[in-house]
């Protein structure tokens, strides 16, 4: 089983700018992540855009329905910023996707830092895309959530279900 | 769903001692571990010991799955050193645990050290015993093997299937 | 020999808060630097502020220079945001604080990152502290520079003798 | 003024090897902790040899002597396992390396683990190695030593005046 990873940014992949003293978008951090988790699995790589989902536009997200419909591979993760991640869950199921597994995560804290959630949540989400039936999840705080049925709370920065 | 997390040791948990320059086992990391995944899982910690799986004794092995089918969880990760998981997971399997869906995983590298593929195999196994039919598994490299179909390359230090 | 750290912020006690996806203060990191670093060395800790120095105005620097001259201790470090710890090194200067070796320091990332540069500067200042002659130095790229011979190159970020 | 670092291993420079589950060397991280520091200092790096201090023969130490007598710079940085460093601070100032300032350090926790102080000291160290006056010194703990005045307490891992 091959796994296609679309690379959106969110925090997942911000990092420090000493310079200007501003988080910013450089080089996705996805392929090292996978190299320290000593991950075999089958895995191509896309970059799709580097942005905060704050500052998703319906194009955006549209280019990456588009991806997640073309791509070849029926098993597909999509990190992603953690504030609009269930939009984007629900535009991919409103497009009809079918046959395809695709899980959404995304980070607390950029894996740049030390005490990122990052790591944990990739594992999560690379484990329940090979073991879920097709359809649209999101995977965060070692859970699952189908694309209707979760919220992303603002207060705690959990996921739960709706 | 209740998981209960079965921690044995292994690399997972090694420590570095710096009056002796050895490594050595103090408590556990998996609780902290959680944490910095911000996970919402309801789980139970139980340690059942602290020791690299090449000390394992067959007597260690039966407690192991002593805890395993006694404890109330249909859902247990077990925290193990790689070199003799599969044993583990074999003895496991030949004791009938039935019912229940048991996930053996470890780590490579010390959580403690920074390059730790520990964070990552923990997300990993936590996944796949929510999603996995009962029976006996082992989640290392992001993938999940039967118990009776894998085994540990000791060259590569991977898993693979048999 | 005592030595006091008066500090006031500055990239070195930055954090990521996951709520907003901003940089802000919290409490200072120093002590837990210290306890990593095995320093032995008799230190008193007071935090003056916790500000970014661009927002640092001339009321701030007079309060700095204010627990300076007035703290027991002839050994002062000062852990500062780097783009305006000249400014606060010359208003030390100034204000003639005599008998006292002052050392000025920050960080280019913040410790809370895995990549900080703070551990290695705050090494090197406390050392300096303990050897150089009384007057006000900043301590910055394992160097020293007196108050009066340093700027900070915005290009590059290293401090450079002028 | 430049700067060498005798590199000759301990703990500082100690990795984890994954497929035997010991410590061993490998490649210096002295270089990279110096690019983290963000040093600007003029250093030429040379690895003597790579061995637990604990392991160091009489030949050992004669070499790390040689060394530091026939480099060209008069400051010298040397990274050293602290179990013997007092040992090679002695055989250094009975050689009588004249008009050379040496600073021995080392570290209680690999760089390699998160939690080491080995950037803390090297901070230090070259701090101290920049302003002493001619002698052989030890840097630990964020204080330093004379040659003849310090021994490590195995007890607690620090370094004292004696």
């Amino acid at each position: 089983m091959r796994i296609r990873i679309l690379v959106t940014g969110g925090t997942f992949d911000k990092e420090y700018d000493e310079l200007t003293g501003r988080l910013y978008f450089r080089d996705t951090h996805l392929p090292e992540m996978l190299r320290r988790g000593r991950s075999m699995l089958d895995i191509q790589f896309e970059t799709v855009m580097m942005i905060d989902s704050l500052d998703m536009t319906d194009a955006d997200r549209a280019r990456i329905v588009s991806r997640a419909r073309e791509c070849d591979e029926r098993a597909i993760v999509i990190s992603h910023g953690t504030d609009t991640m269930v939009d984007t869950a629900k535009a991919l199921a409103a497009a009809g996707v079918s046959g395809k597994t695709i899980v959404l995560t995304g980070a607390m804290v950029p894996y740049a830092f030390g005490s990122s959630d990052g790591l944990f949540n990739l594992g999560s989400a690379l484990s329940f895309v090979q073991v879920l039936t097709p359809d649209v999840y999101v995977a965060m705080n070692g859970q699952h959530f189908r694309w209707d049925a979760c919220r992303k709370n603002k207060t705690t920065g959990c996921f739960e279900t709706v």
